[in-house]
Parts: C-alpha cells; structure tokens; sequence
C-alpha cells in the first residue's frame, strides 16, 4: 500500500507550493525531484496567493521566518484551505523562540492543517502552550522510548483530535499518529542528524505523498516517511572511505531518485501500534 | 568561435552581480567559478548601486522575488544600464503570478536588456501581454517542435526587435534569437529537469559568458548554453549506478570546472536556422 | 594543542546562532555539523534575541546584508555582549559597498567581538577608515608576502589593539594575530577558491571552535584555520579524473567530519611569528 503511495506520487507529479527556510531549500527542492514531485519557492505576500493557487499542496516551514514571510504563510494558508489543498506545517524550533513557538501556534490557530511535523520538543512546545498536555512528562518531551512510546502516541492523538491534522513526530522511531491510527517506523540511520534539513526535506516530499494521495493521509505520511528512513539506509550502505556528511546528503537525495515502489513496501519497518 | 568564448570568460574572470533567488543561489556562484567567471550577490536597494558598478555583468532573476528585492533589481538594472554593462533577465515563474509577469514586464520596459533567458511558457507570458504574440499558438505556447519551431522563432524575433534583447529559449531543442540570427542547439540531456537549477545555473554563465565578449551577444549565448548542454550530457555519462539527480548537479558543476574551448567546439550540436 | 580544541568543539557540540548569507549557508550549516558543532540560522530581529540566547556563540556574515537584517545582527551581537558570548563577524565585501563597509564598522563599534575574520582587502577597508592604518600600503592592502607580513601582523595587531578582537586574515597564507600572539598558517590548497563560501564555513566552524575553548581564542582561531586549510589538502587529493569545485565543496565538508584531533596536530603547518 505504500509502495502504491509513492506510484501515485510518481504519477501525478504534484507541485508542492513550499514557503520555506533558505538554509536547507535547495535540498527540498532536488528531494522533490527526486521523488517525483515538483517544486516552487514563494514568499512574498503578494506573490504566495497566485503560486499557492497552481499547486496541488502548500509545504509551510518556519525555519527561516521572518516579518515579510510570516504575512506570506498565513496567506497561503488560508488560500490553500479555500482551495482544498492538503496543508503541511513543519514548526522548526519551535520551542526555541517566543516568535516560532507564537507563529506556529497562530498558523494552527488559523489554517487547517493536513500534518504537523516537527520533531518531539517541537511538538510538545505547541500542544502544551494549549493546555492538552498534563498526561506529558519531561521524559516524553525529551525522547521517545519503550517506556514512553504509549504516553507520547496518546499525547500525540489528543492533539490530532484537536487541531484535524496527522501529527508526525520524527526521531530515532518516527512516529504518525491521528484519530484513529498510530504506526511507529524503525527505518532510517543516526548519521542523519549530522546532514542538516532532514527534517525539512521530509516535510517537503511528504506534502508531494499527500497531494498525490487523496484522503489517505496518515498512510501518505507513513509511506514519506519510511521512504526518507530507507535512503538514508541506502545512502549510508554507499558511504566509502572518506565520505562524510556532505556526500551522505547527496547520497539520500540519491537514493530517493532511484526508490522504487517494490523497495518501499519490502524495506519498511513499521508497525501499527 | 563559441570555443574562443569560453576562453575569453577564462581570461577575463568577468565578475557577475546576481539578484538572484535564494534556491540555486549556490550552485549559481559554484557554476560561475566553474566556468572561469566570479560572482556576487546583493539584493539591497542601497547595496546594488556598488555593488553592480564593480561588476561587469548583471543577473537578474526572479525566482523568489519579494517587496525589498524588486526595488532592487530596478535599481541595479538602471545603474548597469547607465554603465553600459549588459543586463540578463531570468523571468522565473513568469505566467504563474502576476507579481512575477507584472515585475518581468516591468522590467524590461524600464531596463534595456542584453538577453532575456526562459523557457517557451515564460517567454510568451512576457511577449503575449504585449500584443506582439497573435502568430503564437497553444502548441507554440508549450513547447518547441520541428513543427511549430519556425514560428517560434519568428515570435522570438518579434520580441527581440522590440526589447532589444537576445531571445534565448531553453527546452529540449534551445533557441537562441535575435534580430538577424537564430541558432537552434540540441545539447543537452531529459534528467537535466531533473535537477532544481539549471536554468538558473545557465543565466548565471551566460551572464558571464555576454560579460566577456563584447559585442557579440548572440553568439556569447550561444556559446553558453552549449556549454551548458555539453556538461549535461558529460555529466551523465559519468553517472554510476546509484547516482541520482543530486549527484548529477555536481557532476553538472565539475563538467564546466573542466570544459575545454576544444571540446565546446567539438561537441556542440546546433544549426544556424 | 589546537588537537585539543577540536576535542573541546566535539564534546561540547556548541549551538552557533549564524546571521548568514543566503548563497553558502547550507555550506555553513553542515560544515558545522561536520566539525562537530550545531547550527542554528535566525535573522528577524524579533527571533534572534531568544535564538542568540539559547546559543553559546553567534556568527554575523553580511554577505547578502539587507535592511532587515542589519538591525537583526545589531540586535543579535548586544545580547550575545551582555551574556558573554563571544562573537565573530564575517565582513564579507567590506571595501566593495559603502553599506557592507559602514555597517560592519558600526558593527565593530557598537558590538564587541572575540574576532574579526576577513581577506587582506575587507580587514584593511575597516581599519583604514578609522585612521589606524598609516603605515598600510597598497602592497600590503592587495596580498600577504614574506616581505608584506611583517607589516601586515603589525596593522592587524593595532586593529586587535583597537578592537580587543582576534584579527584573523585569510589568503594563501593566513594570519591570526591578536595583542601578544602572531600565527601564519600554510596550510590549504588554491583551488579552495574556486569553491563558493570556503570563508563563510571557515568563520562557521571558528565559532564553534571559540565557543568551545573558552579564553584560548587566539588558539582557537588558529585550530580553525589550520582544520580548514588540512580539510581543504585532504579534499583535493581525493579529487578524481573529471571532478570540480562542486565535487570538491563536498569533499571539504566529508574531510571535517572525518577530521580528527591527532591529524590536526599532526598536518598544521604554522609558525609564530
């Protein structure tokens, strides 16, 4: 089935309107190539409601925020959610300031979301601000592990509940949680934290899984997900002598060039919790 | 010729100003050392005045374009003109927005360019909007045929006397057109769109490639895009498997590190139509 | 010892807040991950007070400076000063723009810097218009040889005097000089500079490194230097038959993740002087 999803995204090459950090965009847009999406960058204001119009998904990721993009996200946002298109939100650092944690709430406030993802301390810093967090400890703030993992998917559900989105909340297991569904993916390598926008990358290609699969969206996610975890599994198998971050990053983008949907279904690793 | 070209941005290092979008931004200015050119980026209203007068080439591209970086790109291109330095358009995204046509439009109306450099949708959302297009059909509006490649030209042409500017057309076949000249060139290789860039990759040598030999646009461009082309197909050949399209943009940039006046003759394919 | 404070860099894995370019940051950002730092990139006034504060050093690159931005850096370097974080600036074009030259010359009155890094052109344009430069001539303003050095240590010095920052000099032979301390450094390979941002990462990873070494910042500008220059003589003999200066950038960056303590020490090549 999730091989299916990539099929479909390699079918419809959806253009995926990305309003996102200028740290890692470049690497968005090659791994939306590379999966078989489209990519286009916007962010002023008076610019975002044409681009956002002509796309199939609006990737909004608050990285790189600022007074003029802020205005831009909203914007689309709004005009997205008009026109039904699948939203995304990646609320990098938020947490780490009163602007992103502000900003992201905001935006969840007042667009629907189809995801949320962001790692764990992303994730609690704009559910506990809401107040629906008291069943959250610091140990599940921090990491997610066998003893954690039950208490953070509850934490998680709740805030799907609240906010209509799949929340995904990404790590050394990965996990994707709405309503009704829960899986845990196990794909991926730790050398991963050492390329930056990972991260960014996956909520990029996973706005393409959305928009190419209808209303299947947990599913959409599941599959982007364990897509990004198994090239970084492929990648890593390719690393020589020598190779550092730098030629991992390229190798992941790589890999996702050459995922194929048999692949996909036979190296997940997931289960349905 | 052509191979006396890319000698002349050899000998000369032309410096290249960019206002350019924060996507390829990178693989821009790696592009532009690769080929034996420099470059610089600013896209302050009061940087550019400088800025561009050290320069001796202007890039403008309007990838990302926003409400600081527009007043810019005016500004720049005024003072290049005022200089008599040659000024190149990237009209990116030109036909998606109105921002981007309204600006693009803009543009060439307040700023005499040397080369304005697109694909078929975005050169004929500049040229339609004029008036000047009634020959220009829906076939000629998506993409260039032995069928509809005469009238393509012919559109160009029209555009080229009225702008001032070379025409250059990117596609599977590349059009490079002026008012007395039209080049044909089939360099290149399909994975090229593939890799986010190339276009804009392309704008920025050619910037360099117009910069370094004087009068002769036409053929500076020429020389250009089949240099471009050239390291496509180089690049490709080089490819292992595994490699993908993040691989291949290095390759891209490490072809025209190593592209040689002899292999630019040797290898271009292009008719004089 | 500067061994040692590559160690101090991996074990402490200091968060560097960059105010940075938008053409080499992504460079920035895994060349810091490589070297064993972690980025962080934050540019709207509004965010980086938070940011600079959960950060243990702050890096400012003007090199694409805007009127946005500015005041951000401005913002950014009085809350670092008050919490004893030690800042580095980058004054990328000083000399090219009378905006880049005043704003970083504001930067250096108005914010106290633990070092200052530029080339010969970009230190000389912010110490010659503060009168402190007499004895500079233009031989010394265009290159650092063995019969400018001398002169060259004893301008940076009064700069470091003026200042109380490191002055560090980068060029074929690099200089780090401060009130007591003269370092040059062979180490690095010419074609570096065929590679976009080979500075911007150097000043990246130095503030990981100051960061990380406490009052030894002279010494940890020179562990910085000679790790970047060895990175630079690693990546270049990896170099194959048909690579450039993309496959090189990534090679720089893979040669810092493998770099360790013991190569360090053992492949500087520098001398007091």
């Amino acid at each position: 089935m999730i091989g299916k999803c990539l099929e479909n995204v390699r079918e419809k090459t959806p253009l995926v309107h990305n309003i996102t950090n200028y740290v890692t965009v470049n690497d968005c847009a090659n791994a939306l190539l590379a999966i078989g999406g489209s990519p286009i960058m916007s962010d002023d204001i008076e610019d975002v409601r044409d681009i956002t119009a002509i796309c199939t998904a609006l990737n909004i990721n608050i990285g790189t925020l600022n007074k003029n993009t802020i205005p831009a996200m909203f914007e689309a946002g709004r005009i997205s959610n008009e026109l039904g298109h699948p939203v995304l939100l990646d609320p990098v650092g938020a947490g780490a300031s009163r602007l992103r944690t502000k900003t992201a709430k905001e935006l969840i406030e007042r667009v629907r979301f189809s995801v949320i993802r962001g790692n764990i301390s992303e994730i609690t810093a704009l559910a506990l601000g809401g107040g629906t967090t008291k069943g959250v400890d610091a140990d599940v703030a921090d990491k997610v592990t066998e003893e954690t993992i039950d208490s953070v998917i509850a934490f998680a559900r709740e805030f799907s509940i609240k906010t209509g989105a799949v929340i995904v909340i990404t790590g050394a297991t990965d996990l994707i949680v709405d309503s009704r569904t829960a899986y845990a993916v196990k794909n991926g390598h730790a050398m991963m934290s050492k390329v930056t926008g990972t991260g960014c990358m996956l909520s990029s290609i996973m706005s393409a899984f959305i928009a190419a699969n209808g209303e299947n969206t947990a599913e959409a996610c599941l599959a982007a997900v364990c897509a990004m975890g198994i090239c970084g599994e492929k990648a890593f198998a390719r690393l020589g002598e020598g190779d550092g971050n730098s030629t991992y990053r390229n190798m992941i983008i790589d890999a996702m060039y050459n995922l194929t949907a048999k692949e996909l279904e036979e190296e997940a690793k997931y289960e349905v919790r």
